[in-house]
């Protein structure tokens, strides 16, 4: 618990208390609100349930975490809701990520135009690989995994990216957290073994694909929260 | 509620009520499991608490659900476990997947080991561009996205792969759906509208880059579950 975090949110946007899944749905919620055309405009629960599918009860609930945002037969005003939520999610600033691992996962990320809109800037690149050492690529040169440490610090990165095969993915996660990041997204599917202080998010695309089958098999409903 | 699959799998293993949360953790263990060399072994829950990064009430809880697997003060036989798991989950079969929009992160997914290893096969390639249909992909070729309702119901797929710019998603998964498929595992950021019976899970790379910023943002502890 971070007391100077909450107490600049204030007594009603409790955030580290709220749950993953809680989390994972206010993401949800802004994508509803970027993609529909409602500057200056009002949304209701209603709305936003049904985009994301799930019950308007249930983003009611979500939305009162945050503050006294909405008003009974009008809705929520879209843009204080948005930077409401972007503000919780820690979002309403931006992030420095460094990528690990040069392959073509790494570059469909680079091209990925999601995180330059969430505000997610990759500022470095890093693979053992001499072959791809010095390539440039969408304007950043591939520096040399041995130097991750100094250029993390350097870079004044707070995320790291994985995209290195497993057996490579312990050593070069705890070269970030020698450079300093906070945070670390794992593609490489192990888990990896880090300080307490240091956040993972690990995304293993055969878990997806196994929650998939899991859904298909059992004929389990809904969207994914 | 499927009845047939629940018989099948017996009262005590009423695979759908388990939570989403429970799901994503057997998928964990499971990886657990396999990733040390425990053939004709035992595994305590502890050994998977750890592994894993929650209680170990929690992984007995988890594993009841899957009927009476552990002994107390031996653990769990580590062989019948996993094949526990693989039951509940759905992936003590294999499943045929089609992949559509083949640019990097398809080529990744390609290349995924993980895949193969859980038991999903990529039978098919679709794209919409011209320069790409022909091409040939470890051993696959890219197909037009006309052909999806034919084709996929050719090749008997179940399951669809969408790594699609956001703008052909709604489409291209309304084609899948006309070929057949059940479940659909979208990488286009933004939401499908698909029938009842057809699952999507949603992988939404800055979504997770989010989570990841909340968790840093708020000092939240714990491995992403």
């Amino acid at each position: 618990m971070d007391d100077a975090v909450n107490e600049r949110r204030g007594p009603d946007t409790d955030a580290a208390k709220l749950s993953r899944a809680t989390v994972r749905r206010l993401s949800q919620y802004l994508r509803s609100l970027g993609s529909s055309d409602r500057a200056g405009g009002t949304v209701s629960s209603l709305d936003l349930a049904r985009s994301v599918g799930v019950s308007a009860a249930q983003v009611r609930r979500d939305l009162a975490a945050l503050g006294h945002l909405g008003q009974r037969g009008i809705g929520y005003d879209a843009a204080a809701l948005a930077t409401a939520i972007r503000r919780t999610l820690g979002i309403d600033r931006t992030w420095r990520a460094v990528l690990v691992g040069v392959g073509n996962l790494a570059r469909a990320l680079l091209r990925y135009r999601g995180f330059h809109d969430q505000g997610f800037f990759i500022v470095g690149l890093f693979d053992a690989d001499p072959a791809k050492i010095g390539q440039t690529i969408d304007g950043l040169t591939v520096e040399s995994s041995a130097s991750i440490p100094i250029r993390v610090a350097e870079l004044q990165a707070e995320l790291g990216i994985l995209t290195v095969p497993s057996e490579h993915a312990q050593p070069v996660a705890e070269s970030l957290i020698a450079g300093g990041v906070k945070g670390i997204l794992n593609f490489a599917p192990v888990l990896l073994r880090t300080p307490d202080r240091v956040r993972v998010v690990a995304v293993d695309l055969a878990i997806q694909l196994e929650q998939l089958a899991f859904r298909v098999q059992h004929a389990d409903p809904g969207p994914d929260l």
